[in-house]
């Protein structure tokens, strides 16, 4: 995992080109000043994608589409690019000019050579990186989907190109079907199931098509998205990053955002970053491999973890009637297990504390003892607690404990010394609930 | 554990009082333009600090101590404040005013009426946060001890000063011995060992005095600071932040900055921020406690990640000879255990590699076959490694394997199916290396 500046220097962020390309098309009101993105103008009119026209094709479709402006339907200026990279000025006088980082992967970049060292000099090599990234955007909305601030996770594979495939394990994939949409498929909400063999077939490259299935995998059995709310959306080569050859979204179908929306993507940069960064400061960035120099292409996993957040939120959500219940993966839910004295009496707590105790350093587990136990259930259920221990009278005949489980709010018995090893068990779903002890007829 | 946003809007940092005082003295040289901060000309002549000076004793001292520019020996102009925030230019127009966070602080107090319901509307309340500040230095050096972009790790504690100190086990710490410069004595490089109970009778608050208890402790005890490396450094009314009633630095007396400097703070901030942003907005901050109205007030336990870092690295690093040790506590180092076989042949490998897979869950470990069985031992001392457990023909055999202590670098033989409990005992400080095992004589 690597961590570097938020704050990057012009000069590196024009030889990565987000200084000329990292642009979105504004518009501005000739009456009320305001200012909109042209293709979400065009987009709110035709109901169709917009994005990558040029300024040209803006202002001939805000012409020929009668656009004004949303907010005084005044006429609307001319289109011009807009750079979404904050300046920042550097120093006492401000001199020095830099952006905040549009993306976290420049830092890993510029980086590369000490990475290379640490990383006892192997391709490929890969690094892990979270953290914030800034934009400057015309429109912030929908909430978490699209803001000025946002935090990004990324595995960024650095390789030789003409060994990478040879490395990896892409048999393990074979025919795995894939949930894609193509490029000229993906503006209707579908996806089409795709072997691997077909996409690399179709001239996808096969160290590519590797990583999807996994992506794909995570997804499904990580996250546990339904498979039906998946997909890998194409990007034309209009529509794709500046640096980019390959480029497929990750994408989610959410209600709260009426479709399929991206959450991540799966980027092949080729050597476009080493490469510019190399030429503009003069420093070689190609390392031995046998006995060759290379200059290795990356290949980036890229995740919007705002945007995976709320993805998950809201395929978890349900309100039913008075309740609240969050179903989120178990291994994803912040607290593991809520530990609960039946009545805050009767040595209860004591033994409840006991248990509570016991299973804090392997577990996040959260005590409670205010309040019905129906209330503390109903606490846990809406922050997506996925499991509840409660200790009662027969606790302290017995040594058993009720285990509940929040998604289907069954209770079975089991021996209170083996809960810690029963919740690993389901929290890893490497077991499922309805096998586990006996069940209690719920009161 | 918050995360909050790390721009902030200029409103709530003039409520804050940072657009008004979180300023520097700025000086420029009228021949080269240079600038430098005043205290800082100042401190190089006298070797006294001369924080906390007004921009007319600055301008005095410039003309009493006859300073010149230190880099082309110009006259020096007028000295001015000079804010130190990063201002951020937000939307297409870049007309709404904003600023980098110039700490973690504010967003928890933006947030407070959200935290204060979420935590079940108690207090004293407690927020751990992590994250990027900013401030636009003068002058940025010492690696980083002085940096423009900065790792904050805080605690801040909300509480009801009316019923604080008697929710606080203070008996707890009572009579226990703290290194302490008072405001007039730590510009030398001493500390006096002061009681609690002491401090508390010469007018610092029981509640501060507490929590600088729990400091020193985890200063001492966790981190492994020696002792006599390690004090609080009382800050008076001229020095300390703006927003603080009671300001101790914490300092670590560090061998590579030439004495003791700070790493952290506790600040009485009292509702100095509460309040500011209450009259700012308009929207009252005060709670029901019991049944009076408090606006809580706020103890501050913040501590610059890097520097502390750094001082770790600065009293861990050894270099003898050609060997390099890092003498990170156990607790605190990267990897736990570096996982070899003695030999890349004859079955060692699997064997290790198995021990390997049963400690990676709960444990940072590392596994390597590649260079001799030394050359491997100097990488994890390097890297802070604190052990390493290496598989010899003996494991084929009995089943034991052979375990290293980075410090001492002696050698116990002890049970491979054994060796996850030994090291989380060594780790969390329970046992000794000494007492484990029987000791290997080293080729």
């Amino acid at each position: 995992l690597i961590d570097t500046t938020t704050i990057l220097p012009e000069v590196s962020l024009k030889a990565s080109g987000h200084v000329d390309h990292f642009t979105d098309i504004l518009v501005t009101c000739t009456k009320c000043k305001e200012s909109f993105r042209g293709d979400h103008l065009i987009e709110a009119v035709t109901h169709e994608e917009a994005e990558g026209l040029t300024t040209a094709e803006v202002d001939a479709k805000i012409v020929e589409l009668k656009i004004r402006c949303p907010k005084c339907k005044g006429e609307l200026g001319p289109s011009r690019p807009f750079n979404m990279m904050f300046p920042v000025g550097v120093g006492p006088l401000g001199k020095d000019r830099a952006y905040l980082r549009p993306e976290t992967a420049q830092g890993a970049f510029l980086n590369f050579k000490r990475e290379f060292e640490a990383l006892r000099r192997r391709l490929p090599l890969g690094l892990a990186i979270v953290g914030r990234a800034y934009r400057n955007e015309i429109s912030p909305r929908q909430g978490v989907y699209r803001m000025r601030e946002l935090l990004q996770a990324a595995l960024q594979i650095f390789f030789d190109p003409a060994t990478f495939g040879a490395q990896l394990p892409i048999d393990s994939v074979r025919d795995e079907r894939l949930r894609v949409a193509m490029a000229g498929e993906k503006h209707e909400p579908i996806a089409t199931d795709r072997t691997t063999s077909d996409l690399i077939r179709g001239g996808i490259p096969g160290f590519y098509v590797y990583h999807m299935a996994l992506v794909q995998r995570f997804y499904l059995d990580r996250l546990r998205v339904p498979r039906e709310r998946f997909r890998f959306a194409e990007l034309d080569e209009r529509e794709r990053a500046f640096y980019n050859k390959v480029h497929f979204d990750i994408q989610v179908r959410q209600d709260s955002l009426g479709g399929f929306r991206e959450v991540g993507g799966v980027h092949y940069r080729t050597d476009h970053d080493l490469s510019g960064h190399a030429k503009a400061s003069g420093k070689d960035l190609s390392v031995p491999v046998a006995d060759r120099k290379v200059v290795p292409h990356v290949l980036e996993l890229s995740f919007g973890v705002d945007r995976n957040v709320w993805a998950l939120l809201d395929l978890g959500y349900e309100l039913a009637g008075e309740r609240a219940v969050l179903h989120l993966p178990p291994a994803l839910a912040p607290v593991d297990v809520g530990v609960f004295p039946l009545l805050s009496k009767a040595g209860l707590p004591e033994r409840s504390e006991a248990l509570y105790r016991d299973l804090r350093p392997g577990f996040d587990a959260f005590y409670d003892e205010t309040g019905s136990i129906g209330k503390r259930y109903a606490r846990m259920d809406e922050i997506g607690t996925p499991f509840c221990v409660t200790v009662d009278h027969t606790t302290l005949e017995d040594g058993t404990v009720t285990l509940r489980d929040r998604d289907t709010s069954g209770q079975v018995r089991v021996p209170g010394t083996s809960v810690a090893a029963i919740l690993h068990d389901l929290i890893d779903a490497r077991r499922d609930f309805r096998s586990i002890g006996s069940a209690v007829a719920r009161p």
